[in-house]
């Protein structure tokens, strides 16, 4: 729990480390199993950063929890998306009833989803005119997020609903890494060509309103982002206090953690991109990060599909690592 | 069973289509599902040609097998390997033991694999002297991929294994698509400079060799290939007449199935390609076939482990087209 941006300061200034001994141990194990070295590619990674923050030499993906946030947007007056924001309630509605692509991937991979809708009632304010969110708003919702990230679980996945959230994710983009609504706008769930000038003119009007203040990240994402946005900065700080892995979905969420990267060196090195979205800002916002996404599908749903898809991924590199043979024990030659 | 060259010709001259009502079903089902069109990216497409090769409406993935297979090559006493070519039946062996990656993700994913090594003691024999099979050989080991595809599976996966034989798809590929070996070899298991210099030479030679019959893809894949990929072959035609989709592994399993793509029009359309493999060339054949990997995560081991990891993404595309609610039955607005 914090009570304001200043507790959220403090613990972003002394972030844990990943546990390279842990990760040295996976190294010298990866050397001797019976494959060329290397030649697993991304897996042999993927696993080295799993027990590097996990802290274990032989890491285990049991509990894998994915978290999804909803929330509503006051700058969808301004015409920005494809859908009503009554969709944000009624896909909620959805996930509690089983019925949304997430519960599908999470039901098939056996992947422990919780849904938190917040104050779909009550929406941030429009952008353009005032910040999104007070202090007080953007602490609770952050709170929501930090709370969520349970001790026991092996991998935090995150993602996201909430209609009109990739204009307040290209917003905050823009805010944290320079560029404007022509760089960061993309389609979302599927805008038209009026629609997308509409989001880009919006984008740039929320970063004139709010320009003196958009070098501090955190007041970037109160003033330009969302309450569900918000709550992933949590989950992906909580994560790293605990030193949890986490798998970040697409755009949004990529957007949502990504004040955590400026606000400390190294502040997202225990997360993963798992999957590249279609839409248009998230492979530039990747680039920036540094994170190259583990899939690359043309999906760009949100909602943890990317992320939950990319756990069979990661649990596919963890039985390599730990399952297979050393050369001395199944006694096939090394390299000439 | 096949007899000879000519009866290969005559099936591949007759091979059947996908079933265009089953995948109208399909995108009718999936246009009404709870997201915005399109934005579950390629696992749609995905769905759409399960059903489409399955000629189901509503695909299954229950019984996949992994078919590997191993061979031998002459070529490896040309230099062209990391590996001594004795690591071919060891490696085997480690199959046989459940020591090898590709063991582990089936495992973990419930694929049915089977290993088949053909003829090990008997290497191919060097392509820059003589072509590597002879028709008796070569026939006998496309049979052998034929009778491996069972009638019972909803998706077969193709892999290999042999030291020497990325060589050999190089030689193959450079016959199929143009290029020469500086176009198409890459380091293979792990060759140094040296080693990949001579790479490059003993494919030239190949080609030269054989140069006046390789416009006949067949007559190609006998001279250049091997037996593990005359088998894959013959898994890609049996899996086209039985209408079973088919899921190509790396480099090797795609270079073995490209003949089908040179001696028919749409010839590897039941064919997904499940990862770019980091070896060089496989980028340029994926571009050749127009066949795009569904996952790129710089692996380049064979064994079929490529294939066997996108399973899991079909799976999830599965479950997402068979549960995911429509927007009536959940109650969701539609795009304004």
């Amino acid at each position: 729990m914090i009570a304001n941006l200043s507790d959220l300061r403090r613990l972003v200034a002394d972030l844990p480390q990943g546990d390279e001994e842990a990760a040295s141990r996976i190294d010298a194990r990866e050397a001797r199993l019976t494959k060329p070295q290397g030649s697993l590619g991304r897996l042999e990674g993927l696993v080295r950063w799993l027990g590097c923050w996990q802290g274990r030499g032989l890491p285990r993906l049991e509990r894998v929890d994915v978290l999804v946030f909803a929330g509503n947007h006051g700058v969808v007056a301004r015409g920005v998306s494809a859908y009503p924001p009554s969709v944000t309630a009624q896909m909620v509605a959805n996930f509690e009833g089983g019925g949304a692509a997430i519960n599908q991937i999470c039901k098939a991979a056996g992947l422990n989803l919780r849904v938190a809708a917040l104050s779909l009632d009550a929406p941030t304010r429009d952008f353009t005119s005032e910040p999104a969110m007070n202090e007080a708003e953007f602490v609770e919702a952050v709170n929501i997020g930090m709370e969520a990230v349970a001790p026991e679980a092996d991998l935090v996945c995150v993602g996201e609903m909430g209609i009109g959230n990739t204009t307040a994710a290209s917003a905050l983009a823009a805010a944290l890494f320079a560029g404007d609504g022509a760089t960061w706008a993309g389609r979302g769930t599927g805008v038209d060509e009026a629609g997308l000038a509409r989001k880009r003119t919006v984008i740039d009007a929320g970063l004139a309103r709010h320009a003196d203040q958009l070098a501090d990240p955190l007041y970037a994402a109160m003033a330009l982002g969302g309450r569900e946005l918000a709550a992933i900065l949590g989950v992906a700080l909580a994560a790293r206090l605990k030193r949890t892995p986490l798998l970040l979905d697409g755009f949004v969420s990529t957007a949502a953690a990504a004040p955590l990267h400026r606000l400390a060196d190294g502040g997202l090195d225990h997360a993963q991109v798992a999957h590249c979205s279609a839409e248009a800002g998230h492979a530039i916002l990747c680039e920036a990060l540094d994170l190259r996404p583990v899939l690359d599908l043309d999906m760009r749903l949100g909602e943890g599909t990317g992320a939950a898809l990319a756990v069979s991924v990661l649990r596919a590199a963890l039985a390599c690592h730990a399952g297979m043979a050393t050369f001395a024990e199944a006694g096939v030659d090394e390299q000439v």
